[in-house]
């Protein structure tokens, strides 16, 4: 039996003057790239250099739009109503939507940033106002979301393809949730530890949380970073396990 | 023969908390709406608001991209260079589309507000670079321009289709550009006046500047507003005045 | 036994073209103004025009800054770290005190706005970080905070005047907290019941929450606004019942 | 006879989570720090961190008002009215004040960002509004401006201490304005060339512009960058060669 796997990647977070992560190289490696919209990071000139390195490439283009807080970028949850959730998404999705256009190529796929992520995996209402102006947008677009979290089952009950994403560099906590950033064993930094939980993820369907539990997990797509050196190194050394494990790199999403 | 005018008007250009003008009143009198897209002015809950509404009232409706200058309400001329606007534009564009396509309109037109419509009056690769925006995101919009501007020779020369527009409460200068508002001469505040001289762009195209010359203008579209109890009278007793030279108001765009 | 009180009233919340409020009228009524200072709402011309307009009614001009939320009016509760809080804080005190110092008056005191009183009011470090930079820009400010709250025991550690502030339009809940606007018995329209609350709290030093209970408070200063004919019909009938009750009504501060 | 002179140099021009420049190595170097306020670049956590650093290195604090053009990076002209440049230059040097007043250090001097300092070197109504904020703040500031130009005049009249300030790294037309950018000779990479240069303009007071007009100029003060590991280089070699010539490196400001 064939496995395969999708690699996704943040990209176009400069603003501005100000640049940000190594976009030209990590797009060598992944298959979906998600594109900053303007809220959190990103602006209209580089979301358009952006869209036209992922369409060079052959990389899925993204929508990933956050919290308007580019001073924040997008990382501090904001108290907003499902309401202003969906129209705020629905903005993202159509500015970011009209860099494809302008060059013919398809929007693949949505992934909320940063808090606007972290609450549509905990919230269900957050779940449903992203899901919905998703498919509101465009029904064909893929939703990638944190494996087994509300947004998952708001996408499918909204009728969207849904992408279940895993964490390479992260560990999990046993209710499925990422160990936050601020905890001590919050990062995976050994490439080849990284590279097994996500063959184990990507074959049996599950991974050990930090306080020693299992739990289940579909790895459609494994999210990676490339804003450093060594996170280039990373992703590089990752793909060269996956390779070894039979694990096809392919790209998910509309169609 | 059978005269036809579309009345056009801005709309939707509150923000949070601040409201602007009287959106609802003045839907029931035009058959153009230029929305604003949330760089001028505007917001992802006032666009879909407005959108809602426009929608409901069978308006077209329009992009109104402005410069990114919320504080001066993109009146404040800025130097961008036209690689730039071209991607404001895009952006905007594509941001109110999102609205329109989630209420399956289509979008109809697009027109330049403020200190954008008169750079892209006078400059000619300021004009081609909203033109090629307008073009490059879906060559069925209507671009809305001043009429005898670059503007609507960059709109054709791009393939597009032009409407051209006049103004019934401004003057114009002998080179055919609206007298600027700090000219004493600049507004005409009689509805009685102002309908005969838009009879006349309509009838004649022509219209007589304030130095006494003749101009030709063809009058596809006018701009009227609403911002106020008294320039929703002028409309009123404009629209009057058109009906009873024969004049039927009737959208334009595309479709 | 001679009673006082101050009146306070939010100013200054315009942007761009956008106006708020009816500060000129309300100016005449109040002592204390409390003044937006271009994170939730106000910028530089609006900041100018009211700080003048505040000195020349003889009224105690204070900083009233928000969190970075313009599009939310800084109404929205937003996760942001004590120590950024103490620096927002600075940042806004110091920029509405350049405007003072233009017009040779003295800063009087310093309210925050919306959310970020709301977090100040229950958490101890939110309310510290404020009370720090208030002391820190000048320790001769005065404080203005809720009646009984967390932010009135850090601006006395801090060792800053404190001045306790009621509302008169609103209802206590039985922990001393505002009842939230949402909930149907939140707030107090009729000016009569209004006074009559406001007198017993400066006379007696408590009043009776939506539950019945008791709750002690000190009234140095009252909360009123001024944004609709109503609100000022409001405040006049206030002011009126205050002075017939004995009560001075007198501006209190740094000074 | 002994010659001195300033080295300037901008700093805190981050924002949110994306840096900029080499703040902590430049700072061993210059005796003025010009520190952005807000509108071209900066926020509160980027001014108290630099303001710090600054005083650490008991380097002169200055505020470095830039155009309200975050996504410009203050670069770009637009059209705004003296009366507002008064009040956003007065708005941002309050805002750093308060900073430095936290700090216990004293704001020495002002110097305008990008296009703002541009359009003050030939704008006199500009250079006018500018001077008068800084003035209107607090007339011991010593305010900074290109030698010979509109502000200089501008800041003299106003009562204020100037400082003629010059460029290392760029060469001069023969009007006295600095080469733009975009010419081909705009820069001066060869440090020795600099040094040599900038020698002639403290000694001698003047310079060969690129027409080869001999030009007039006051060298008080010498811009330089710190923003790349060559712009450090050129930093350290200028000084040197100043040091050989017997020119001491001395701050100049408010004091």
């Amino acid at each position: 039996m064939a496995y395969q796997v999708d690699l996704n990647c943040d990209l176009g977070e400069g603003f501005g003057i100000y640049s940000f992560g190594q976009d030209e190289e990590i797009l060598e490696h992944v298959t979906s790239a998600n594109i900053a919209c303007g809220y959190h990071a990103g602006d209209h000139n580089v979301m358009a250099r952006t869209v036209q390195l992922a369409a060079a490439n052959g990389v899925g283009i993204g929508a990933h739009p956050g919290l308007p807080d580019l001073a924040g970028f997008g990382r501090r949850p904001m108290k907003i109503e499902p309401e202003e959730i969906y129209r705020l998404v629905l903005y993202q999705i159509g500015a970011l939507a009209a860099f494809a256009r302008a060059h013919k190529v398809r929007l693949n796929h949505v992934k909320a940033h940063g808090a606007l992520y972290n609450m549509a995996s905990q919230d269900a209402t957050i779940a449903q106002a992203i899901a919905q102006a998703v498919y509101d947008f465009d029904p064909q677009l893929a939703l990638f979301a944190l494996s087994g979290s509300q947004l998952v089952d708001a996408g499918e009950q909204a009728g969207l393809k849904v992408v279940e994403e895993v964490f390479a560099d992260r560990t999990y906590q046993g209710d499925g949730r990422l160990t936050p950033r601020h905890h001590p064993q919050a990062l995976v930094t050994d490439p080849e530890l990284a590279a097994n939980n996500v063959v184990r993820m990507i074959k049996e369907g599950k991974t050990t949380a930090i306080d020693g539990k299992e739990i289940p997990l579909r790895a459609e797509t494994i999210c990676v970073h490339g804003d450093t050196p060594q996170a280039l190194r990373f992703v590089r050394q990752l793909k060269q396990a996956l390779q070894q494990h039979g694990i096809e790199i392919r790209r998910v999403g509309s169609g």
